[in-house]
């Protein structure tokens, strides 16, 4: 048993390794290194360069943001502030700031005409609905015989709503800023960042206006400024409302100091898409403040409020070395830079001088069924046979020899 | 120098390929382009048409969604119209119909009696707290000597909350519709769209209600249609609450056209996992609208609303042609093609007749140490001896010949 | 043509594998066998073990959160209860505890002085703004003879709010808890789990408090114990405000049974970044309750809410035994082990003794160019010519061969 042990052994260290064809040729030769280098240029440029490919990323990003609204503006003869026209009042990363509004004040529930006229008879109160309350069926002050339209009743919150009279939107709006204090975290460096420094002047930060180039670190951001960069046209969208996208994006290469992890903005019309859409233009919502009469009877407020809705979207993804990845893709490099030959051996095998001689090199024949006695001696013979009907062989796949052959 | 500098040139160009060995084998043969064949088929099947693996992705959907809740129901004989039951009301992606409420009027700051009799002593009133108020450490109108139970005394806002009294639902939210309008924006390929076509007809948007084959792109959702997907009971949901997540899934091939890149919807019940969880069924919260008396006294109307939440989870990716993943891929499938031979060597060399010829011609041999000496003659001969002893040489992992030798 | 066709069929299903040289060197076969191992542990324990080589990964983690804070607090000498201390109301993923306010009652429309005296002069009521309310441009209360400082006159809600008095705390949030109730879905698998297991004990629920260890499970979570795993000062938070990240993580290999598939939470500062920004410490908001006078006058109360906002962070993913990354991984471990031969055969080619025999055998040359007839003895003779000069053909880049030749 011993002898066949030593014998496992034995050929279990034998080294393989390919043979080789080397070819002494210029052309070939140049053509090959030329591709190799490509290669190399590709992954180092690209790969390494480019893709980051020596890095693993993190693009969980973790954000919490903090905002708060600053400036005062005018109503309907009141003053505005941010406790009037900010909901929700939070701070948090989507806020509204209110514009404009159709004011319905002390509204109790009853009975009432309907805004505006449709119908003549009591049947068209089933169809015609504005939606303010639930249609009673009566049709009021109407006039059968004439003609004459009337008021559908309805049951609900009266007076209904007439949402077609609006007030002269709060145009300093332009004039309020926005302060935005956006802490991220990448959870797989555990790297935590603020989107400003914190040596910031206070001075500074109470004073000063996001600028993209000359102020990039500031986190007060006028609204108007906004407005300018996403091309909204201040008078439509204080009357109409509109949707406005705050992007904070981070993308951060940790192989240098964390102190070049800075925030990118960027401001963009969320309800870009449905510019062209005769449906829903701009943003309104509707809510209430309650009150309650002497008596006890509720009564309330209907406010339908048209805003610049503000949504903060933290996007962003970083960066480190790490081993792994950057042996990976050497490793690729490296045995990438061998599929130069296949490139190579269809121009050697195939459009160069003397080619079938390089295929009688390359290729070295055995036939199908060779007889079973395996003798040292006939065995080698056998392989100079089968060398001398070399030149058949040539179509091959693997390298692309392409030839026709005669 | 200059001719070690040309030989340095000379040899630099020199090109090498491997030295391949021909095998007229038609079972090898076969086996081989077969297994290429499986190899290429897998590559265009799944890595290229399945897996898309000539695109780049982009995961990092950006996503604003606008929603507005229409519809009147009546609750605890009041209309209550979309002021009345939307919380929040801005119209945000996440947002709760209140279906149910336990209302509580006119409480005020004081001390009065527990909801629930649930002490017979003074020290009782310490352990048993139903957490409506501070406790003061009191048992009201109990008898000691008979054992009567009485009810502890609390701080805080009185009355106190007796949430086992409840109205009756408000069903009317069957028939409640919600419109929803969300906005993407796939930030790599900067392609934004909308979840309905700017194209679309007003009088249809105003008229429609979505269904999956019939109506795909209606914005309009019946909160009816909502629960019967998720198989939601009517009568419980409205009573205890609940949360509806409606997922809005982009999955977009921009190789093609642009129009073609849709939202798909799907509805599911968010607390499923909770299902038969004894603690916490439904959905609840308390809110309070504070009034003021004349003499400045604050008193307040707490109310504990049952509510359908509805959250809209926006997710998808997108991919489009890059040179980059489309090369990489090919590059692979060219070199995994050449992965059939490790296959058909193992049956080459093992299985078929004929192998150890085939062994023979597959592998040279050198021996470990051969004398220092390097002439071309000595070395050549060497060579032809070595191939001499080669079938024990066999064993070799590189190429999975399995054999055992004699 | 069917000749030419029977040819080019048999000349298609010929196999082609690589020449392999055999060296019995025990050195180079035990480096070879060595390297190989490292390459299959490096497999073994990184690809599959570490990264889960052999498992698709879900990342687009879709999750709900439902929030119920419970506990009674004191603050200027009301009962504070939930409906009165979290907003919002509603039980999301991100709410505020109110644990301190400026409180400024009965604030009417009108014109009134600005809280601090800061003008001498009407002029000086253009710069110094406090931003109260609109300023008049009227210095009130002021003598310039003997430079008496006034109040700049302001237009908005009046009397103007003064920040600098503050209550004293909240300081019972210490005890209060939250429940959380996280339900997620990993899309990809369809795996929907819940944040606590749906078995748990209904009493157990309602006395458990959430300890990493002890109760990992417990889906109550002490506000005193939160700020006390961020290092936060009860005292200094409770006055000031902050904002605490309450994350929960999800990592679940889909293999083992989705019973062990469970959340991990932990408790980060939000605000961190700007731990030491003098500028912006703590959280605050603004919000006002608004009341009607019986001649239907409108006045509010603002609050100036000091908080501790609470955001629940859900992140995770999942992996799951799939066949395509596995087979993908299987062969780039397989091709990988071939990366063997590139190291030694640096060696065997430059470092060994006998490297030229090596080389000699590894090698092969065939010269530029080479007459054009093929005769099959003619090609024969030229590879034995070309043999002869083998050891100048030693440099070479694919086998890396370092080497100076004489």
């Amino acid at each position: 048993m011993a002898p066949r042990v030593m014998r496992f052994i034995s050929d279990f260290f034998v080294y393989e390794t390919a043979k080789s064809v080397v070819v002494k040729s210029w052309s070939v030769g140049v053509i090959n290194r030329f591709v190799q280098l490509l290669i190399i240029l590709y992954f180092i440029g690209w790969v390494f360069i480019h893709e980051k490919g020596h890095q693993t990323r993190d693009t969980g990003i973790e954000s919490a943001v903090m905002t708060k609204v600053k400036g005062l503006g005018k109503f309907s003869n009141r003053v505005m502030d941010v406790a009037d026209y900010v909901v929700p009042s939070q701070g948090a990363s989507m806020f509204s700031i209110i514009t404009n509004m159709v004011i319905t004040p002390n509204q109790m529930q009853g009975r009432c005409p309907e805004t505006e006229k449709n119908c003549t008879t009591d049947a068209d109160c089933i169809k015609n609905n504005n939606g303010n309350g639930i249609i009673t069926g009566k049709c009021l002050n109407n006039n059968v015989t004439n003609g004459t339209e009337g008021w559908c009743e309805i049951e609900g919150w009266c007076p209904a709503e007439n949402d077609s009279i609006s007030g002269v939107p709060m145009k300093e709006v332009e004039n309020f800023t926005i302060f935005i204090k956006n802490s991220i975290r990448f959870p797989r460096f555990d790297v935590i960042r603020g989107s400003f420094p914190s040596s910031i002047n206070t001075t500074y930060i109470k004073t000063c206006n996001f600028h993209p180039e000359k102020d990039p670190f500031c986190p007060i951001f006028k609204v108007g400024d906004i407005l300018k960069q996403t091309n909204q046209d201040l008078e439509n969208i204080t009357k109409k409302g509109g949707e406005i996208g705050i992007n904070i994006n981070w993308k951060c290469n940790l192989d240098y100091s964390v102190e070049n992890c800075n925030p990118k903005y960027f401001f963009t019309r969320l309800d870009a898409p449905f510019e062209h859409s005769a449906a829903s233009k701009g943003y309104n919502f509707r809510f209430a403040k309650y009150y309650q009469s002497k008596d006890g009877t509720e009564y309330r407020t209907l406010y339908k409020a048209y805003a610049i809705r503000f949504e903060i979207i933290v996007s962003g993804n970083a960066g480190k070395f790490d081993a792994v990845p950057f042996l990976i893709n050497l490793v690729a490099a490296f045995t990438s830079v061998g599929l130069a030959t296949v490139f190579c051996d269809i121009i050697l095998l195939n459009f160069l001088k003397g080619a079938d001689e390089y295929k009688a090199k390359k290729f070295e024949e055995v036939s199908g069924i060779v007889s079973e006695e395996s003798g040292k001696k006939r065995l080698y013979q056998g392989s100079q046979v089968s060398i001398k009907g070399l030149e058949k062989s040539s179509n091959d796949s693997g390298t692309f020899s392409i030839g026709r052959q005669e």
